[in-house]
This record gives structure tokens, sequence and C-alpha cells, in this order.
């Protein structure tokens, strides 16, 4: 038997082109011979549709679109995921299925029975859980056909106080049974650098054990935070990776099971270079923001700082030069190396800037507020007050020219609240607010791989929001080393104060960055999405009562 | 037996405030000879502690706070509501349990089986479902323990696509089997308007089916977005409210079982008016998040409209006229009378008020960005500067000050995204986002009943955002009757667009309207957490894709 796989970028939503998409890859995968094509997890709105999945009509699209779908399968069978009505009269409404399409008909159907409600998922808000398990016969052989969690009911987290096992069932286990020759798995697995190799030794140890290969179809592309990185999977029955289809890339790939079955000539996995992945990935989520969106667009603050080089170069590379925009906002505390760093950066990546001088609005608001302000010292309010007038200029670009504000804040900084609500954590898109800034040189470093892109200055200087004179981060913050790890153990690791530790790690430090961490919450509830590369980003996956004393 | 319930208002993760309440709660019961005192659920940590349940710490400082408690049930039994942890191998790590203390010791536990996922609910994120049942006895008496939804397994939804069994189980009917004499509910219920009587009928259903008396707990105050409204009630074996404690308010109250298993004279249920419920609600909760957060002192914008009028109004009763502080900041479009409404209001209410002009700042961007903007025509764009101007002025004085910023946006506005983000969506509360403009003017009414607070002709001039000359919101919106009704039917029912009707909704009115709705989720996403008083609010209770094309 021969079986297609299509990675494929689909639009939540966007039903006319999910189904060109899906149509277009059966019609490849018959000029190829494939008996069998195979989509990810909900396709059909695309992943994840969150709410629209409450309302009637969104479900009477997805199954006009499942219709019309089968209806392209001319002698050609296809596996689509789409949700479904539950006929039950009690339970959640919908199934998140697999359906199995072939002459107009939908022939089979398999629904998730593991629902992940945790981190970034909340499937069970949506979903009832499968609880009976069969094989689909085809073409002399039996496919047992899961739907992504369904084979991770064994899993590792990086927070040690979740189980290894978060569900009282095994689907495969059951499915075993009635003796498979074949494991299929349709995902909507987000990327996160963190559970690369972790990931595939799912589907490797499900392979081995069960003796049968497995073939794991996820898609690709970015919805708004979440970053899915294809690398699709077909496994053999050794549980060796047969062939790996590529990161971050819409991607089709047609095989003979024969050639799984035996388990011969395995191609092996793809080489996977972390900070290379990281790069992929925020060039896809900036890239698919915007054209998901309909924006063509951004514009960006910069500052001569290494983040928002960094963000830039980024943004320049998923949009083109000529989509990218920046602004220079020099204020009297400005180092005169900033403006250069930065036009040196603009002027690298040909890029189109302009230099405005925050003093006159900055002057203006002293005026104004000295009646009220008369006698009280110079605090942050001055300090915030001039980044909320850059973020003033730069939304006001965005209005007038219809570009998207790209936000510019770190991980570490979002982290300990260093940043100004309304001022510089404005944006429609958070780029790097999950990566730490000890990763954001790495980066740096690997986009200057080859030549020098991003100004050594810009990368070499002591990081500082040139908000005051003489102002360096280190003045409020430990050594980003430091913090990092710390914010990593608690944040990701989720560890108790007491128990995060390493290398000049002090206890007090822990305590004093536990509690900036803690009273920022409210900033962080008002930024904008995080694109996700780590397996505990700010936003939808980490939610903290703001008003809890802990 | 007699029995006290304890409606109490918690802090999230504020372990000894919490464990303070609870001891003082049982010694009182103690003095009132009950031989059981009941709180509601997850009392312990508070509701809902979210993610805080993801940390070890976290759930070992509930453990130790209940060995506390325990302790302190000397000659009295108490019922707490905590998290704990699953002692089995596979499942979620935690449960969701009513623990009964007496002597020190837990001497019973019960854990939740229906756990709400829907709307704001995310409880199968973090709890297993329990899935055996066992009545506790006490004193001759055999008491069905339940929590919160364990009795919601049958409920009418607003959006009629839900079904009215969201579950496959019944708790009842599996604990019917064992005869208990009473139904004990312990609850962390939020405040609906739309909700409060089929919320009470939930309960009578069950205690007349059964035949047995039900004693619902809930917890009293706010936490963020949630209002809990307590009204905890103790129902007679005949499905009568035998006795309602407040709304909104910590209440104790000990009784006879005696009188409830004979169903002898019930008291009655408490008057509800609507609009009088939602005025204390929305009381409560802005004086909880001020006190939560351990802030006393609130600024906003007065700008002569209703609603900065009206939220001032409810910020001076929740937090007194010495804690509340106003800035008016005419500029060249601004009405004579929008000066005078507003400090009228200020001066009935007797607060601190400030007259900042923004013409200084507005006339410095406009020379900054002529540059940028030369020979393009003016825009959404100077408007917005115009807002932004405005936040940046308030924002400074919560800065210099630390006072919270109050969001004044409604729900009508909110949902068509007709504000300024950075600007007039700016606060760290919102306390009008959950409340339609036509219910603005219902609350207006209320404030007035019994003498003129704001201002006549706050109330009946047409409303406008005084952003350029002659304008009026009625020049980009519907009628606000009008829109709210198709708002309504569409966020709260989650009606498709081609069943949503009414006296003067038009075809066209309805597609422009929902255009409006899905164009704006992205500025919402960074909105301010908002004072929830229906059943569908704008915040953690409602998630939509932003690059979803629907």
């Amino acid at each position: 038997m021969k079986i297609s796989v299509a990675q494929i970028n689909y639009h939540i939503g966007n039903f006319e082109k999910n189904k060109g998409l899906i149509c277009n890859a059966i019609i490849k995968a018959k000029a190829e011979k494939a008996d069998l094509v195979i989509f990810s997890e909900l396709c059909i709105p695309g992943y994840p549709p969150l709410d629209l999945l409450d309302r009637i009509d969104f479900i009477e699209k997805c199954s006009s679109a499942v219709k019309e779908i089968a209806n392209c399968c001319k002698g050609i069978t296809a596996i689509v995921g789409s949700p479904t009505i539950n006929p039950n009269t009690e339970g959640k409404k919908l199934f998140n299925s697999a359906l199995v399409l072939s002459e107009g008909k939908v022939i089979f159907s398999a629904n998730k029975a593991l629902l992940p409600t945790y981190d970034i998922f909340d499937e069970y808000r949506y979903f009832e859980p499968e609880k009976k398990f069969s094989v689909f016969k085809f073409k002399g052989l039996k496919l047992a056909i899961t739907i992504c969690e369904d084979l991770w009911d064994e899993q590792h987290f990086d927070n040690e106080f979740e189980k290894r096992r978060l569900y009282t069932l095994s689907p495969m286990e059951e499915l075993c049974k009635q003796h498979p020759d074949l494991i299929i798995n349709i995902s909507a697995s987000p990327f996160s650098h963190s559970r690369i190799e972790s990931k595939a030794e799912i589907f490797k140890t499900k392979a081995k054990k069960y003796g049968i290969p497995v073939i794991q179809v996820n898609q690709t592309g970015a919805n708004t935070e979440l970053i899915f990185d294809g690398a699709s999977m077909i496994i053999n029955n050794r549980g060796e990776m047969w062939r790996r289809l590529p990161f971050f890339e819409e991607a089709f790939v047609t095989f003979n099971t024969d050639d799984i079955l035996s388990g011969k000539d395995p191609e092996g996995d793809l080489k996977t270079e972390h900070v290379e992945l990281i790069h992929k990935a925020l060039v896809t989520g900036i890239r698919d923001y915007f054209s998901k969106t309909g924006f063509r667009s951004c514009i960006l603050g910069l500052s001569g700082g290494i983040d928002s080089a960094l963000c830039l170069t980024l943004a320049v590379e998923a949009l083109g030069n000529k989509n990218a925009r920046a602004v220079l906002m020099p204020s009297r505390y400005s180092s005169e190396h900033s403006v250069k760093d930065a036009v040196d950066l603009a002027e690298t990546l040909e890029i189109k800037y302009d230099i405005v001088s925050i003093e006159k609005p900055l002057n203006a608001f002293g005026e104004i507020l000295e009646p009220l302000f008369m006698g009280m010292k110079s605090d942050v309010t001055e300090e915030n007050i001039q980044a909320r007038i850059r973020a003033v200029i730069l939304m006001a670009v965005s209005n007038k020219y219809g570009c998207i504000l790209l936000n510019t804040s770190n991980k570490s900084e979002a982290s300990v609240g260093y940043g100004t609500l309304y001022g510089d954590m404005a944006g429609g898109l958070s780029v790097l607010g999950d990566v730490y800034k000890t990763e954001i040189y790495k980066l740096a470093g690997y986009i200057n791989r080859d030549k020098q892109i991003i100004p050594q200055n810009t990368i070499s200087k002591l990081p500082s929001a040139e908000l005051k004179p003489g102002q360096f981060d280190t003045d409020l913050l430990p050594e980003y080393s430091i913090l990092d790890s710390i914010l990593y153990q608690y944040i990701e690791l989720q560890k108790p104060a007491d128990r995060i530790t390493g290398e000049g790690i002090e206890r007090a430090t822990v305590e004093r960055v536990i509690r900036m961490i803690n009273n920022n919450e409210y900033k962080r509830y008002q930024a904008p999405p995080v694109l996700r590369i780590s397996s505990k980003s700010f936003g939808d996956g980490r939610r903290m009562p703001l008003v809890a004393r802990y």
C-alpha cells in the first residue's frame, strides 16, 4: 500500500483555504498513486480553533467542508481531522475526530480519547473523550488511527510535580487487542525547543513497544502564539526514524508501507540544532501572524540594543526589508552610540527608518504634569513617560500606515516586570517574549554566523533601558546568566524557592526575583501574544490569579 | 444536629488570612453549639487558584493549613475545601476535595467528580475526576458531600448548542444508592446576573427530586474578574428555600437539621433585583481588587460622559471619596458641558480632581510626527493620539501616587473595538467591561434613585468620544438598543448571524457588527481584567484565536 503524508500550514476558520490545500494534496497523492493520504488533527478548521468550537455555525461549516473534501476522494482515501457532533445525549457536544473519507463518504471515524488539558491545551473544554476503540481495515492492513495525545499516555513533563501518566487509559493498549499493522497519529503539536528529542521518543517508543510502524502527521505554520514545527515522522517497526519531514515547512511525501513494515533502510532523523530551530520558529511565527491577519508590514522602535536589533532582523527575514520599518527615538538619556548602532543595522538591512526625538512631548508632559507633581521627586514615573511617548509615536505610525507594531521585550524582562505597560510592552505581537536574554545573545550570534549583521557594539555593550543617566539593567536585576537560571527553574520547572540552585545563585536573590515575577502578573496580563518556543511561555499556557498573595 | 454555614471572602494564596477566617468561624460555630461547620470549595487556597496548583510548594502549604485547621476542630467537626494529592500512579496530580476535619484529623474526604471545564472554569486542567462515591455517617445522619458542579449534572446554558447534560455521570444518582439524609454542596460559584434564578433552581430541583435537604455553601467576595455572590442556600426536603444567606457579604448562620428535614417554616428566598445585584457585584469587584492587591486608591479620567461618571460613583462607594481621584483632560474637541458635567460630579462626590489640557502634548506629537505623515490626511491616527496622551497622563498619576487606573470602557464599545488600545482601553481593572451601554443607563438610574448624583446632562446627552468635531458614537455604530441586542445574541447566546433577530435589526447591520467584533479580538487580548457579571464576559471565559478568519 502507498501512503502520502501531507504536512500543511492551515489557517483557523479559513475553510476555503484549508479545503483548497487539502484537495490539492489529495490530487497530488492520487498522481503519486497513493492509496491513502493523511492530514493532521483538526485540519478542517485549523488548530487551535478555541471557542469558535462553541458556535454551531462554525461546526456546520466544518461538516460542509468534510463533505466537499470527501467528494474529492475518488479512487483514493483520505484521513482528515475535524470536530464532529457527539450524538449521545450526555457529555460534551463535540468529538475531536479523525475521519476516513472515500468516494464522497465518511467510511470510518475515530475519536480522540486523551484530551490534553494543561499548559496551552484546553481540549476537554470542548470535546468528549472517546472510550471505545476499533481498528480500521484497509487494503488488507489494520490501521490503528489515533489523534495526537492518544499516544502521549506516558510522557515526561518539565515540572516534576506532574505525573508521567496523566490518563487512566491507554488507547494503544486497547487498540492492540485488535492486532493493528500500522499506527497512524494525526497531530497538532506545537514546537517547544526543550522537547524536540522527547517528542520523537514518544513515537519511537510506541513503535518499538508494539513492533509496528508509526506514521505521525503534524501541521506546520503558526497560529498566533503557537508555532507548529511540522517535522512529521515515519517510524519503522523497529522504532527507528525511517523518514522525517522538514521542520517549519509544508511538505508532502509518498512511501510504500512495505518499506516501513519490513524496517528496511531508514533515512534517519534530521539534524536538530536548537538555536537554528528557534530562529526558524520565530521567523515562521512572525510571517504567519502577518499573513493570517492580512497585514504585510511591521514597525518597531530601534533602540540600538540587542533585543530590538534581533527582532528587526527576524522581521526582515519573515516579511522582507520593504515591509519592515523602524523609528529611532532618542532622548536626552540616549547614548550617542545607541543611535549609531541602530542606524548601522537599519542600513545593513536596507530598511526605511526615521529618527524622531521625544524631547518635545517629554517637555510638554513635564509642563502639564508639573502642577500635579509639584515638590515630588523624579522617579520611575518619568522613566515610564518616556517609554509611553515612544509607544504613542510607534502606534501613530502603525495606525497611519496600517502596519503592526512588533514588541521587542524579552522573556527575562517580561518575567520580572522590567518594562513599561503601554510603553515598551506595547505591540501587536511579542516576538521575543519567550526568549530569555541569554538566548537572545545566542540567536544574535546565529544571525551573525556568516557575516556581521547585528553590530558588534549592540551585542557587546552592557544592556541599558537608557531612561535616566548612567542606567544599566544590572542596577535593578542580577546578572542575566543568574537571572535566567532562576527564571527557568521557577517558570519552566516550577521549582519551589528553596530548590532553585546553581552557581552564584543566592537565596536572597531567588526570593527577590520571585517577588518581582509575582508582583508583575498584572503587567503580563495585558501583554501582546507571545511567540511560544519553550515548554512554559507567558500567555494562555500560564494562568495566574492577579489578586493572589503568594 | 446543629450545622453552621460560613460564607466567607477568601484571598487566593493568602494562607494565613484564610486560616484565620476559618478558625474564627470554627470558634464561633462552637460557641453556637454547632456539631458541624461547613466552608466553601477550595477555601484553603481561595478560588480560583489557577496555575498556582501546578506548584508543589503551593499544595504543601494547603496541606499544612488543613492540618492546622484540623487542630482547631476540638469538639466540633468542619468541612473545608482543599486540593489534595491524587495517590494513584495514573491521572491528574490533584483532587478537588471536601475534607471532614475533627480532633486534629481528616476523618473523611470526598473528591469532586464533575469538573467544570468551560467558560471561566478550567478544572480538568488540574484535577482528576472522582469515580467512587460514599456518604459520610455523622451523628446518626448520612451526609452526601458534594462539591459545586457535582450537583450541576443537568443545567441550562445560554448557548443552546451546549448539552443540558455535560457529563456521563450523576454523582447524586450514585450517592442516593446509599440513602443519604442530607446533601451538602460546597461551592465556589461566581455571580452571573442572568443565572440568579436558574442557579437556585439547580439545588431546589435536587432537593425535591431526592426528597432531602440541600445545604449549599458558597464563597463571597471577588478575585480579579470573578465576583462570588455568596447567597448560600439552605433548601428543605420539599425543595423550598428555607433560608438564604445574603448576597455579596460574609455571613454566618447556625440552624438545626430537624427544621429542614421536617420542612417546617421556610423563610423563603431573598428579593433579587438584577440592577441592584449588578451594582453590588461591581462595588464588591472594585473593593476586593484593591484590598487584595494591597492598593487603596484609584485614578480615572472623567470625561463628562456616562461611563466614567458611573465608574467613579462605583469606585467612591467601594473605596471612599478620599481614595478616588479624577483627571479631566479636555482638548480642542471637548464640548464645554463635558468639563462642567465632570466637575459637577466630582464636587458632588467630594473627590479630588485636576483639569489638565492635552493641547501641549498634542501639539508636540503633531510637530514631531509631521515629517512622517507629510501630505497624509488626518484620520483615526490623530484621534488615537489624543486617547493615548490621556493614558500617559493617567498612568503618570498612577505611577507617581501609587494608585490604580480604573478603566471605564463598557461592553458595547469593547465588543466592537470602539476604543483606543493603550488609550482609553488602559487601566488596571475594567469596571464596566461586562456591562452593555443600555445596562449602563439602568445602573445610572439606580445610582440616582433617591437623589441626583450623576448629572442629568451626563445621562441624557448623546454619547460621543469627542475626538473630532461633531463626533457621535452613532456615526460608526448602530443605536445602542440595537447594537446591544445584536451583541447579546452573538456573544452570550452565540447565535449564528442568520438567527440574530429583533425589532429594527437588519441583516446588514448584524454582519457589520459581527465583523467589528471579530476584527477587534486583538484589542481585547490586551485589555485589563474585566469584572464579570454576565454569563459570557471578555477575558478568560472567552478564548478566541487572533489569526482566525471567520
